[in-house]
């Protein structure tokens, strides 16, 4: 990843995603990275994912940049960079929140994608509020096991996408969560969600009709249209990823997610987040090694679609 | 789970199964939950499972009692409450028997189903000396990677549903041991519980044949009678839930697990028991909240079955 | 510790301190325990101190009531009963902060004296608020390796001590802040807290002159006046106690600092908080063992005062 | 496994893979097992197969001797010995290889079976070193997430077959490499594997395609020819398998892995090794005992189509 | 340690305390190793001593043979062997205290030293029961937070010297119990041992009298008469020695403790034993490397008395 | 830390000791950081020295820059910077060799002092060879449990001293190996580092004399000589940094061990380093945070030395 030049030095350059080079803005990289080191504080016992952009990029250097089938270094082609971290402060929305949508917009300024490793599920609003000032009809794709849509009031991690939908940040009615479990808080949570107008796809109904023919019914709605791919790592059974936030079994194996990653892909992505990684609860630090291989894989697929010459 | 009146107080109330009230009696619940700390204490290296039910309990914090499609509390619905533990000493069969029977009797005296947390696999004979006092027509449904009908002497966790056998409180005839999987310390096994009357179907039978099937038969020969669901833990696979006391690779995914119990659930359950989690072996305590996820889903298929009112 | 009648019942009790009865309020006990499950949340890195109480009491097992050198079991003398945990929610000072001053006024009733198990130095405020309207001379003796009496604004654990000399709530001139460390956020924290007007004895002065010293210079300025002893498991150094919220290194041994307690047991205690354990990073839970003899030899020697017939 | 002899000694015999004999040599053994407890050091972060040997040991001890389903002792069938580990030092080439060539002489002097407990990848070479002085058509049929035939130079753990293939001590035309994946640390991979002769068949071709239908071909090519089989733990997926030295997600699960096994013991096996366990990256040690149960499986296999007398 | 012979193998030795020969029997070894590795199996949570030889094997491997004082090389010097472990099955009495006594024996044949590996305290009963036939005047040096003398019935670890005075099978009013903690599940612990004539020096008393003193009593007292020297590991403080069945803050530091070592083995040692790690609850293994220093110790000393050719 | 113009970003700077700017070289800073990420891999079990400059940084965030006794903040005063990490290869002498004396020639070209993070005890030889470079007249004062000088030949951890006497690149007449403990490998390690001139104080003479004397010594003998400050966190004991390459018991507590710095920075240092932390074997972290308060120590001392203005 190191340029001849770098390579002479007698220092290594900084701890980055899979080694990329770190800098303070976009340039003309067609991806980029940004770490979003936060979360609530406020869960009883799973605090933590605030230290997974950490993780994710330490894990990531077990990742190698070719691409055995195509000859293909993504990293290369798209010449991916990463920003380090939003300047964020754990429970302080105040601050934080105006971090990440100003860490995004720099991000955005040259026209790349922005891949996020989170933090909880509460930095998908900021993410959105940065994105609809570039995409007005900007939809989302969300693939987790909660619908992070709540019937509840305030900012946290429940909520961010029944704040977008009051915020009109994203239009609700050809949004889907996708993978959704069980058990709840509060009563009534699909109900509320749908009447906001997204499309909710629990996690049966995903396993009763298989990833292809979910993927075939977003394709149709979305369209052509800008997708914030929003990628909760609990998404998958905690038997392939224990190490997030909040987990909830029954959800889908590793081949089945990364499946369901390369359908998502197919869609025009303007943006991807990663989160809820929670290295305290991720004892051998594969989950956070299977949340670098989303961010890899995203890259794969975006370089296989770019046209542009390296 | 609280009442206002609870809410009012400046105390939060003991730590119980998911927070249902701590009491020392069933009352009028339809489900109760009691703790069983018990293990033998022998085994080489893997002991633990007298730890199970703390652990169980904690990660059971992490669920909510709301079923996102019917909208159901279960909690609510059945008005579970959680006894505690039985006062059990480890490897002293002498005391612990007599007060697991005990702690059972109270459980059921007002007809509710108790679903008991483990505890070793040894739990499961003083819960069916006390069922069968209440149900003589007892047959016991056992998903295991074992059969626990081992031809050697004496009590431990290798042996209950022979000593059950011997002591005439269930009938072998119509129960089943599904799940198990290939070594053994001594020859014969299977010969031995076929003897017996158990009707056992091992992992490589029950992929071939899938569970719909295989519980398509358990139902035929089981009808109306009323059922012990024995749920040990180690019938999922290590990938899925490593933390348990004696392992055995090649069980049923977390899904297949799930939807086996789904299928056991369309019994007459009448007891059940979610044994030997050893939570020193669960690194990350996701096997605990597995075990915790089995009591919460059989606790939505009772109330789904229960027609009384609220 | 269960009376008769519990032990001829086949249900454990719940899990107290040291297996004492759990009740809903003081009673006739001269001395109760109180959970304090509440951090701020926002520390980087090293979130936890909300699940010190329960790691406190899990490991207070251990200990064994008889005191060996007198045969006092001070439990017993002490009646002491357990409150369980006021109702707080982690990083929320609206509501926790007056859930933990009124579970303090109902400790506080009976005239027993309260030793509660943190929770982060955040607690402090809401403990002196409850003893001062009980206790209006009241004075705190703190012994931690910082002052928490930072020159900064707002509710978090670096200003209990700044917010409580501001509320009038104790009388600073006669308080004591032993076994600070040399490292601050902030510029002038000694003499910010000199202005107040603390003592402070850092570490070097303590070892210095010496424990009985530094106890003779306390008792002179303290007197009988009703002392509240804040008892931070950060005062020992990281190799006894590593499982607490803001290690640093130079704190004392577990002799020296057993030996600090039983000096300061020689005021007039009226209340007592042992807190900043925080068991995510406490891996053999040893630090919280510590806590808990902590709390014991407190039991002990207000046992050897205490005159009343048991 | 013990004598009747042994079992008279008040002494327990050494700690060997399932408590078989601990020998010098192997007799009139039919398999032997042999710890190579080495690896390269130069990774920069997860270095510790050289522990593997101990720990697969020790995870076996919770395996049992006999096949449920034929009442078959494998162990004693083939009378199993255990030769420890060969004498090897990490990093050390010079003196490690020729020390597991000798090792490996000494395992196939009688004929028998070797089956091996890695090490890293690069104990492959000197094994296939030994054994083609034995068995001048050895073919490989290598099991893993990377081909281990690097177009790099020297000897380390990515190019054992890359060496062998120079040294002229394989068929390469004739042998596979099955469940690679897709990132690679250099450009050209498959392509170099291919130029060798390798046969490589990825991950996403075993899914595409099946087990059975991808081993009919192996069958095809190798026939009876004497196949080493070099089963590298990360073929398994890291949900399955994360503690090894190099995982990548995306592998087989358990049951397919031990499906695969299955196919693979059909062939001529003539030695086998297990490798890649990481010890330091295997929390509960699950990754260890499905290893043993590798080897266990193997033999089991090996014991049902040997026809001498036991 | 390898003879020459031994290194021309391609095979590794089997793992023996710090690398010294496994041997069937004691020889011309003036010292000897002994694994125990036994537990009651009945502590509710601190079960795990029975893996304590293992783990101190393993850690042993870090210490190196030469006194860098004197250039001895005490493990050549006194011709040690490993003997391995004694054939024990936890919580199982019955079969095992005959188990440790026939070990003992073979172990004492020669006129070696046995130094046993625990296992949890109540080790100390038959390996007493073998000295005493051998050794009719023996006294025990007992250095532990515990008496081990508890006024209740039956086998267990808080028992051996209770029985063994019963049993008369060692001088009670010439032993000591050194170092003892407060507290305790029974009242009346020190005036029970004291009646059965033992001599109990608290860690109080050792603190303030110091170490020299107490063991210039101990020499007096005992004098040329031999010993059984039972260093418990938790004599160390819980700060140094965490990995243990029953820690007690309070304890010695590492120097003293080593100290203390030193003192005692100026007696006539005629067997020693190192008990209670507890590996599960010594998360880096420093614990068990301290035992395994502590045999060491005691050999180096052994070497420096000793005046027989090499 | 940061300056105005970094606080308006909303970006955060990367991870580097206590926060200073990460440059690409020395500048005006009086003081900087570096970090060796190698170790030699040859360790039977305990690798992972190459992650202790990432670990020791991460822990370095718990410590604040002010010093409460002075009020003075050292990072500012010295302008203290981090250039990373040395570009090294563990286990790879030929290329990191090389590299770490070309970063050290970068840290030392603008006058500053160099601070390492290690790596373990084979980085000190490079190190030597620049700072000879630039002070022909160099000594070194090495606090360590072992001397580094071994009879023995090759690079590697045990050599560095031996390799540096023979390279005629320190005046070993006038160096100092403080600490030292017990056990060796070879005979004679004491003898041999003494035959090369160095003066050898064992843990033992250290303990008896004290500090202050043996430093008394020290200052005489060393006089205004520049001093390379080699501390190897193994000088502590295992009681107090558990997380190195190679614990001895019997060490320095923390107390001493900051003390025994002190002392020595009133030599005229001109390099230091701090090595051997190794973060598989420090599971809570603290021994990295001791690691990062022995450097936060040195640069305070520096600060209160340095007459220049800020």
């Amino acid at each position: 990843m190191s340029s001849p030049n770098e390579n002479a030095s007698p220092f290594q350059p900084p701890v980055t995603f899979m080694g990329v080079p770190h800098r303070a803005g976009a340039g003309d990289a067609r991806a980029v990275i940004l770490g979003l080191p936060f979360d609530c504080g406020t869960h009883p016992t799973r605090v933590g994912a605030r230290m997974g952009p950490a993780s994710i990029r330490e894990q990531s250097q077990l990742l190698r940049a070719y691409d055995g089938d195509t000859g293909i270094n993504p990293l290369e082609k798209l010449k991916v960079v990463d920003l380090g971290d939003a300047r964020v402060a754990c429970g302080d929305f105040e601050t934080s929140y105006p971090a990440i949508e100003a860490a995004m917009e720099v991000a955005l300024a040259g026209g790349a994608v922005p891949i996020t490793l989170g933090g909880d599920g509460a930095v998908a609003l900021p993410q959105m509020r940065a994105l609809h000032k570039r995409y007005p009809d900007l939809v989302a794709v969300h693939l987790d096991a909660h619908t992070d849509a709540y019937p509840i009031e305030g900012y946290n991690n429940a909520t961010p996408f029944a704040r977008a939908f009051e915020e009109g940040i994203l239009d609700a009615g050809s949004s889907f969560h996708i993978g959704t479990r069980r058990s709840h808080m509060v009563q009534g949570v699909y109900n509320y969600g749908r009447q906001l107008g997204y499309k909710i796809i629990n996690m049966d109904e995903l396993a009763a009709r298989g990833i292809a023919d979910v993927f075939r019914e977003v394709r149709e709605v979305v369209g052509q249209r800008p997708v914030y791919l929003c990628f909760d790592m609990d998404f998958f059974d905690p038997s392939v990823a224990p190490g997030v936030a909040t987990p909830a079994w029954g959800g889908v194996s590793a081949r089945e997610g990364l499946s369901a990653l390369k359908a998502a892909c197919e869609l025009n992505i303007v943006a991807a987040d990663v989160n809820t990684i929670s290295p305290p609860h991720d004892p051998g630090g594969m989950s956070a090694l299977l949340a670098a291989t989303v961010v890899y894989e995203m890259l794969v697929m975006m370089a296989a679609k770019d046209s542009r010459p390296t």
